[in-house]
């Protein structure tokens, strides 16, 4: 942790003040653990997604298994964004284009126009209403999509 | 997705069938899609039981931050080990050892005990008293190393 590599240096107060006005950087010990952070937010997501999309789409859909992952999706919605903090732009294997550190006023908005779409897909899951949760399905992966189109290198 | 290279060959009924019996495996594309998500999973959780340790470490502890932190680790506890399926055993950059899966009983109990104290940590976050708090994450701490030590491979 990178607290730890500073605290030969500072006092606890003192520390306990630089916390206090830089909580992002003080979660990654490293620009590389940002990095992480956020690809394993993402992949946890995506493989959620994934498996809604596998009941949506083969036989009878489980609504527990949707509204599982629904439940876990919507509790990580946010994760991924406390990780693109400065200095992790081109860093280890990320996929992040550079843009998102020059535009982020328009890639908070597309983070936070997800957000709603799964909060809904969410509260929809929970109702149970198979086509509402179809419906609500498409909007998220499009919310996924649109942000991954600007703000995501191709592999 | 794996369901995705064998819909062409069966009927939806059996595929769900398909499904239902080996749900492990349905929700991974392929075996190095399960072990990024029992890391994704375990990053996460390692990142947040850093995150309380730093709340516990130093200068006053900030309930708040050690609250959303402990009820995160106690929504991923499961996670990870839904994806050491089979197959999965010696594949990409895997830290796992291969007696995860000749010794699953003791594996599994590990797991289980691990998920136990991350139970107990987020019952105790939630009651507030930094004392039991400690020693809750001590115990978290150790259940996890527990398990490290026997069947993680060392880096």
């Amino acid at each position: 942790m990178r607290k730890t590599s500073i605290r030969k240096y500072l006092k606890p107060a003192l520390l306990a003040a630089v916390v206090a006005v830089a909580p992002a950087w003080a979660q990654f010990a490293k620009p590389e653990s940002a990095v992480e952070y956020r690809q394993s937010a993402f992949t946890l997501m995506g493989n959620h997604m994934g498996r809604i999309k596998g009941q949506l789409d083969y036989g009878r859909p489980n609504l527990e298994l949707i509204r599982s992952s629904a439940a876990l999706v919507d509790v990580l919605k946010t994760l991924p964004f406390e990780a693109f903090v400065e200095g992790s732009a081109d860093v280890g294997d990320t996929a992040a284009k550079p843009e998102i550190w020059t535009e982020r006023d328009k890639f908070d908005k597309l983070a936070k126009a997800m957000q709603d779409k799964v909060t809904q897909l969410n509260v929809v899951a929970r109702s149970g209403d198979i086509n509402a949760i179809r419906a609500a399905f498409g909007d998220t992966g499009k919310a996924c999509k649109n942000c991954h189109d600007d703000y995501k290198k191709k592999r």
